[in-house]
């Protein structure tokens, strides 16, 4: 029989790598709770009616799609099963796929649930999302996303709450080196008029791979776009204003004034940065970045991106504005939107990369009992219920075994203190408790342990 | 457009549930590494060749399956196709499947990780599973299961360990009358053995049906089944054993004297309530239930069930002790493992029966800032910070409205602390803050409202 394998793109956690991943959840989760946002989990299959439209023509063929159980061709037109057509049988034989982010289950929960739900509404989601993507580093076809969002206000607050979370949950993890981006997609509309953009969607696209592709590939982008060079002159003009936030907006307000989104832009960007002040909080980290784009996906206005700096990874989180929320599920009376989205992944990597995980990390126990015979083992296990209702996370060895496999045992599973129980211990209760990392040992009684982990 | 829905069978989890829910899976996750329990995750999807077959034909019909991306129908045989038989077709299009439990998972990552494994192993793992079940009543598509299983070890403490375990989850849900059931294999093949079953696998099925068609239909079904009259009546002889678990153990040793499996059995139960006895543990709540037979799977030694007395509701744990986990993925050198699982579903519904979530449970924040003006929402962003510097999960009312909407959303979110910010107030510093729930109101400073909610 050959041995078993993971399908590819999808990985097991054990117990070392799940510690940290906890420690980055936990973090997440905390955060979003102290700002008010409420748990809300989706189940991983939705109806493809739900799902299918909604990331454009690539999403729909990353969706994984579940095949109808039972006779599934029962129903199946011949013709189309004789013509071998994968994708246009498909709609017949399978009616569910899996999640492939968490905005559209919100939306979908948003729509289905909006006469309960008291607005504006703040949900933080952490669940996994699968795409069949081609698996290569870094990218995975099981992930998993944090999202918070707060649809139904468009208080600037929010944006600003963003910024503070990012840098509340960035503080907790201990990165410190890091780009808060922000833009506003009316600035970016601004510049498309200002500049007389023959394409304002081919100029975001262009835009957002400056840093990739740099300003002679943007050039060269746009050229066959049909920009003439008037524009693309005039557009490098705009993006290479440098300066502090407030100077990039009274530069940018002299140029976009005649632009009504432009100047719509700028006021929001503004009112974020006066809103952080009466937060009280610095705007450090905070980058107006007038090229980021974020792709040409659902944003109306704010938008953030967040890289860590100095690892090859690319963006950690990333969110903005939208106003079209519930609209894709036929809503009339749209809801405006606005959330983010950390990715655990990503961030687990770069602080492997950045070494910011304690050295041994694992959830594990923080006392192992060991024993020598019969007597002891049933002393000890006296002892271990003491350790237990103290709160002290604790087991012991299971089996009789030599000390130095017991010993072994405790320093491969990170347990950090050993009992070891001897027929002397059981006569004086005197028990001797190493610390395992420092090699130090003594003699105490059971109470005392309890004292010392407690402290 | 039609309004979207959900796959039936799958639930979503609002904030009020999701507060009950987290309540049950951290007490569960807290015992679980309390007892030395180190955590697993395992990806949603595995391939169909590590699930198919290890469920029976039954549970492999109950599999979800993936549709194979990409053109799925390029490689399928056309006489097979032409043939519409939809079971021979489903391995050409799909090879991998949504996970059905956690037991077959946590094989398959022993197998792969057997040289990094430090045995004995104990793992527990909280996640979804799937199953293409008709829905029901208390049965859903997707539901959670909290496994914790320990392999590599003989050790009769892991089984009384499980007792412990699902005593204090229960303490920590106020969980108080409930049974757990405790049987052994060994003592069902003696019984088999002593009345001379004709068929030991229809005996256990037929007895575990004891608690639904009663004396009379195990009578019937063992009659079809070719058992003699004879032997029905010393089965019953048996079975009527009342008293202690002691009791029933010596009045069992006394006719299974003969049988090697049944004097196994006994003295395996024995002393597992020995085990306890060190422990200082009582036996309340332990049931020593000789009909019970948990089904016809891959049990071979001690075996659970707990079931919430007073409740509709079927059993809400399980588990039992294992000898061939690793067996059906070619191991040759096989792991006896010991396990249990939650079902964390049930436990709510009974919970939700029996009254024992808080009243207004739901995972909201402690204060909401209310405000009449731009000034007092700027001097209320100020307030809002300093709470959260303190820990205090708080949010802001987003936009300019009138108190009693703001009021309103609090009592709706379940926020418990309202503060009242006019241009007084930012002039004084000295603020309403009020009990929401008790109504009671006192003019205090920020300070002051920090050490009342930190106390």
């Amino acid at each position: 029989m050959e041995k078993p394998t993971l399908p590819k793109g999808t990985r097991d956690f054990g117990p070392v790598v799940m510690a940290k991943r906890q420690f980055i959840f936990e973090n997440i989760r905390k955060v979003f709770q102290k700002y008010g946002f409420q748990p809300l989990e989706t189940p991983a299959m939705e109806n493809l009616s739900t799902l299918t439209g909604k990331y454009g023509e690539e999403g729909d063929q990353l969706l994984f799609k579940i095949l109808n159980t039972g006779d599934f061709l029962k129903d199946v037109d011949n013709q189309k099963l004789e013509a071998r057509n994968s994708k246009l049988i498909t709609s017949n034989i399978s009616e569910k796929g899996l999640r492939y982010d968490l905005t559209v289950p919100f939306a979908r929960y948003v729509v289905m649930n909006r006469n309960e739900i008291s607005f504006p509404f703040k949900r933080y989601q952490i669940q996994p999302v699968w795409r069949a993507d081609r698996p290569q580093k870094g990218r995975y076809r099981e992930f998993y996303q944090c999202d918070a969002d707060v649809v139904g206000t468009n208080s600037l607050i929010c944006e600003a709450e963003i910024i503070l979370m990012i840098k509340e949950v960035f503080k907790g993890l201990g990165i410190q080196d890091y780009s808060i981006k922000i833009n506003h997609r009316g600035i970016l509309s601004g510049i498309a008029e200002y500049i007389k953009a023959v394409n304002e969607t081919a100029l975001f696209v262009a835009i957002d791979k400056l840093d990739k592709i740099g300003e002679d590939g943007v050039r060269q982008e746009l050229l066959t776009k049909g920009f003439d060079d008037a524009s693309i002159t005039t557009l490098f003009k705009i993006l290479s204003v440098k300066g502090s936030a407030t100077n990039k907006i009274a530069f940018l307000a002299a140029h976009l004034d005649t632009t009504q989104h432009g100047m719509n832009g700028l006021r929001d960007l503004q009112e974020v940065l006066n809103i952080l002040k009466s937060y009280g909080a610095t705007i450090d980290h905070v980058d107006f970045d007038i090229a980021l784009a974020r792709g040409l996906s659902y944003y109306t206005g704010c938008i953030f991106e967040v890289k860590i700096n100095n690892v090859a990874i690319g963006s950690v989180s990333g969110g903005g504005r939208y106003d079209n929320l519930t609209q894709s599920f036929g809503d009339k009376e749209n809801l405006s939107g606005v959330g983010f989205s950390f990715g655990v992944d990503r961030i687990y990597d770069a602080m492997e990369e950045l070494k910011l995980f304690p050295k041994n990390a694992q959830v594990s126990s923080t006392v192992l009992v060991c024993h020598f015979d019969d007597e002891s083992f049933h002393y000890g296990l006296g002892v271990l219920t003491q350790l237990r209702s103290a709160g002290i996370a604790s087991e012991i060895y299971p089996d009789q075994a030599k000390l130095k496999k017991q010993l072994d045992f405790a320093n491969k599973k990170g347990i950090s203190y050993t009992i070891v129980i001897g027929s002397e211990e059981v006569k004086s209760g005197s028990l001797p408790f190493k610390d395992m990392e420092k090699g130090e040992q003594e003699k105490i009684t059971i109470d005392q342990i309890i004292s010392k982990l407690q402290r």
